[in-house]
């Protein structure tokens, strides 16, 4: 699986069309018509046995027939003869085959059946299949249309610095859509579909490096190839390529209805959601949002910080972007005193702090307006502008005058991205962005795209600070069976994750020295890899604080737990000490189905519980992504210390946390799940304190047969 | 002011424009020529001392000089010529006058005082005022345009089931273009400015009287008469009128911009989107927001339930709008397993469950759609239903034919509400849309609107079950000075809520008796209204579980406080019972500057401190909507009972937030804020126990002389 098998599917420079129809409104004939009328430069065969020639084509009688080897072919027949088309490409070596045909793996079992036959084929020939169950792909540099998608009888795509990667063909075609008729360009085009080989992790893996990518949308369901989903966004963050992504099923009947369309697996939302973040991809909430921020990324410029000026004609419109642009973590500093009173005099009826409002005299007196914008630009130190101007452009006459006003206020400063908000016709709208303007309706929908252009500025320069995780650890020898608590936390132990120490006192041994060197006040708890829940079984005793007190407690505690689990392994019991303070927090391991080994962090009692406050990450990461890990839950500010509490040591905990994912990931095969509850994070410089360890092995589970 | 004096400027029979211009572009032309090209039929007085006529009508050269009293003089004159008119108006008898003009209380002290002058002239005239810094009003089902709205230039409105009521002009302009271009009919239109006199409450609480209005697009920084709005919410809930409001101000930059534009009262912008939610107003958060639910409520239909029936024809589009209807509260309920058995077997790649997925097949077999359709509708128990088409329908012949195949199967059903969403031409829109659908382009904007009409439907619902509270309980005595802990307790005992039984004991006198009596352990805490912050001065002593530790105590209490606080007033010590268990909430009341009483809830603790986890209600309010109140907040699950905890009495927190708010309305005037913190709230069936009580006078301050 080479770079150059995806090149053979999207940059191919011969084409066969299997099932090619004259007909050019049907599937088998559209593609061919694309290719004609775009004017593809590469070798087209149609293959159709009952013709001579198809559009135009000189056609062939089967895939055998064909004078070459195609880089691809597009399968246009029905699901019933996939197989043997597939077999017939495999046969004659050709690169990548496009399947088009539903009725697989969505429909039926024994749909699954033949698209898994498909999968096999082609995995034994080396031959990359995009489908079944797609609507193919386009690379407009190319002329290359390999799609049946219908968007395009209405007019072909023009070139440009975006891409598009879909599971679902026909929202890759509906965004497609409406980014044409916003005036975007795209170069590559890839809808996957049932994905039985190549998926939407490594379409975006080829897309994003190719050149001139400024941004990509994207939809999935669901991710199939995890590590090259997270590369893909490494690379895309690394080479400053903005993804906006349309992630759907984030509620439980969508996952539902996930399961029953493409069959991708349904992993958890919120670590979905959560990785997307780790890597700085944009998670659009609605197909509008994500066109409304890969529009103001396409120009591939991206704010050096936040700082807006907004210049509007009416107070109200002023204050509604004001709000929005706090929303979106905008900082709507004001000017400097000394230029408010330079515009105070220009216009005494002007407000001149920011929002800037010139009232609607500036409409009548344009030099006006330029000499305000002009010092707002000169002066306030803006990164990003915003002029509202409602339906004021939408006439002809004015919008020349008014778009010169702009343009003279504007000229030089290269520097600050330059936005309008108007509602008028496209022909304006274009005039305007020829200019350099980014052009909205909405206000709201602007402000909201300029936050993540900040956004994506902040990840891509992390990026600069992050190296890229690819040596793990050794793995470490982890027991396929029940662990039990002193076996885990040796384990972490040697994984760099500190514990208090313990001590180990076997049954009939007498615990008095242990706990000496313990220390008192100190905690109890039964050793047993088949007891997980130790208190119900009486397996827990708290602030011992004598040597009477220590033997007293292991005798009762041994009796209880013999008489309530009679068939555990008793190894003896821990002795450990007794932590007061700090903060206490949960940190977790598991192995989502879609992401792999995740790391889980939030804060310990009603925060947890009633709340749910917690959040995740893709393992492995490092301290500083840690630290954006640990300020991501809602109740952050208990770390900062409340009420005059002191500061937790969320540097201690950052770096535990960092430690357990590079453990996570290098034996993500041999474990299930970890869990640390409570780590108490105790006071700046004073470290963490993990009181439990639970690792459940990937073949042990945690139900042993005493359970 | 009587509603009659409202509706001479809203449905006058004459009108005189002061400042008329035969120049139909300018400000004092533009109403002239918008009167005469709309055909107004009752009487035009320009008012001119150059000319003889105007714009083809009669001109008079003075407000004195005019053959009658107009209902409205619409004055287009400079802000320094305004006082003056309003004088003549005044001296002329006239109903009420619309003032355009900008520089007054928004741009200057001078400008504030001319305000004031006119608000003076017109209430001693008992003449009504619009503005000054507005835009005017109309009302199309008159021909009325007392406005220079740019928006009239390319058309007129449509008169229709929506009204618009906005503080600025600029916003009710753009709002109003945009809804005509939705296609949107609108009765009324009015801009309220700098309200001198008429403010928004006042204008929204007569739009919302007229008849034929089911939706009111509104727009405020702020409020200016709070009973008169909240009994413009109350009456349009009982009319069953939507409210979609745009409240701006929400950020900090955004409420200085607000004082610093109409120079309207900025009060807490938490507190204004409580009581939105208190009276079921949607609040907006975006413009395209406010305009898509007010386009679904302007049919005037809401639906039963909250069951939503989708219908794809792209797995991926029925998923994201699966994810969306959660998002919106409705519920994407499955269809029955028989009927899902029928649909499979017309089509066995269907996915009939709900989000109904024909696949693309159903496009090229339009009476299979009509069947699905059918049976979705007939068999499902949908209260809404949405199919989604992309930019099928933009094809013209298509259209007709997809149309058809959706009215086949929607006919007769007139309880569902039928939407679709296109990309397509108006024209096509508009066809749908005269079938009885509501289209929509983007599937989250249609779930979101859904949702809105199921909220609304539920909020009509609930004012059927809520009498309004018009009378108030009679003042209470408040001292205006600081009041003690057990005054304040004793005021609040007498409002009817419920303090654990406490005794005062006298400096000197024994406690025993008093300690006997109300049980131990107990609470000692000093009785003072020099001293809110008992703490501080050793005025507090915990769990006193003998008459020993409360003799003790006490004498030690005195001393303490004696020498801490030498000046202040000792009325002794207060024992209390101490209170284990409950759930810790805090419950308050303050003067909010735009809404008035207010009665605030929360969880205590974290919840509080680190969440700001707190909710509010306007006062007075019922027990159900203190029940709303209790669920708002985000912990609300620690009354519920976590982790097999007790349920809390939620009802007995209610009756007192409900009593507490009914206090607080009818003290208005006398109180500035009540604090009971804590208020613990004990398991079911076993009552609240607030702990603590400080009532503030609204003349006596927290502050004492000794402080």
């Amino acid at each position: 699986m080479t770079a150059s098998a995806l090149s053979s599917l999207l940059a191919p420079r011969s084409i066969a069309l299997v099932g090619a129809s004259e007909n050019a409104a049907r599937i088998g004939g559209r593609p061919l018509r694309y290719l004609r009328e775009a004017g593809f430069a590469g070798a087209v065969y149609p293959v159709n046995p009952n013709r001579d020639t198809v559009q135009g084509f000189q056609a062939y009688s089967s895939i055998q027939a064909l004078p070459e080897s195609p880089d691809v072919a597009i399968l246009a027949v029905p699901a019933a003869a996939t197989v043997q088309a597939v077999q017939d490409c495999a046969d004659r070596g050709i690169g990548s085959a496009i399947v088009f045909s539903a009725g697989f793996a969505e429909t039926s079992d024994e749909g699954r059946v033949m698209q898994e036959t498909i999968a096999g084929i082609a995995r034994e020939a080396n031959m990359r299949v995009l489908g079944p169950n797609c609507l193919g792909v386009f690379n407009t540099r190319q002329n290359f249309y390999g799609t049946f998608s219908a968007i395009l009888d209405t007019g072909f795509i023009q070139p440009g610095p975006v891409s598009v990667v879909s599971q679902s063909g026909a929202y890759g075609s509906h965004i497609t859509h409406l980014a044409r008729q916003r005036g975007l360009g795209i170069d590559h085009w890839v809808t996957t579909g049932n994905e039985c080989d190549i998926d939407v992790a490594e379409a975006l893996h080829w897309v994003v490096a190719q050149p001139d990518v400024n941004v990509v949308m994207a939809y999935a369901e669901g991710i199939r190839n995890r590590d090259k989903f997270i590369e893909a966004l490494e690379i895309a963050r690394e080479r400053e390529t903005a993804i906006v992504f349309m992630k759907v099923g984030r509620s439980e009947v969508g996952q539902h209805a996930v399961s029953s369309h493409t069959a991708a697996l349904a992993g958890s939302d919120a670590v979905f959601d959560a990785v997307l973040r780790q890597y700085g991809v944009y998670r659009a909430a609605t197909t509008a949002e994500q066109l409304d921020v890969a529009y103001a990324a396409s120009r591939g410029i991206f704010p050096r910080g936040n700082r807006l000026g907004i210049f509007t004609l009416s107070g109200g419109f002023g204050i509604q972007m004001a709000d929005d642009a706090a929303d979106a973590g905008l900082d709507v500093a004001p000017m400097p005193e000394d230029a408010q009173t330079e515009l105070k005099e220009m216009l005494p009826y002007a407000s001149p702090r920011n929002p800037v409002d010139a009232t609607a005299q500036a409409l009548t007196d344009l030099p006006l307006m330029t000499r305000f914008i002009d010092a707002m630009l000169d002066k306030g130190g803006y990164d990003m502008f915003a002029g509202i101007f409602g339906s004021g452009p939408a006439s002809p006459t004015f919008a020349a005058s008014l778009r010169q006003a702009l343009e003279d206020a504007t000229a030089g400063k290269q520097d600050c991205i330059k936005c309008v908000t108007m509602t008028a016709p496209t022909e304006i709208v274009r005039s305007y962005e020829e200019k350099g303007f980014l052009i909205y309706e909405d206000g709201t929908a602007l402000t909201n795209a300029l936050g993540a252009l900040v956004k994506f500025r902040q990840n891509f320069d992390l990026a600069k600070a992050t190296k890229r995780t690819n040596a793990l650890a050794a793995p470490a020898a982890i027991p396929q069976r029940a662990i039990s608590e002193h076996e885990a936390k040796a384990i972490l132990v040697a994984a760099g994750i500190p514990f208090p120490e313990e001590r180990l006192v076997a049954p009939g041994e007498d615990p008095t020295a242990a706990a000496d060197t313990v220390g008192y006040p100190l905690v109890m708890k039964i050793a047993s890899a088949d007891l997980p829940h130790k208190t119900e079984v009486g397996g827990v005793a708290l602030n011992l604080r004598s040597p009477e007190a220590v033997r007293e407690a292991m005798t009762k505690m041994l009796a209880s737990v013999r008489e309530k689990a009679p068939d555990a392994h008793l190894d003896g019991v821990i002795l450990a000490p007794m932590i007061s303070g700090g903060v206490e927090t949960i940190v977790g391991v598991f192995n989502d189905p879609v992401m792999g080994p995740v790391v889980m962090f939030g804060l310990g009692g009603v925060f947890v519980e009633v709340l749910k406050d917690v959040t995740f990450r893709a393992a492995p990461f490092d301290e500083d992504e840690a630290m954006r890990m640990i300020r991501d839950i809602r109740g952050y500010a208990m770390l900062e210390g409340v009420r005059g509490a002191q500061r937790s040591d969320v540097a201690a905990l950052a770096k535990l946390l960092s430690r357990l994912s590079h453990f996570a990931a290098a034996n993500a095969d041999a474990i299930a799940s970890i869990d640390l509850n409570p780590v108490m994070v105790m006071p700046e410089g004073q470290g963490v304190r993990p009181l439990d360890a639970l690792i459940v092995a990937a073949a042990g589970g945690e139900i042993s047969s005493h359970a």
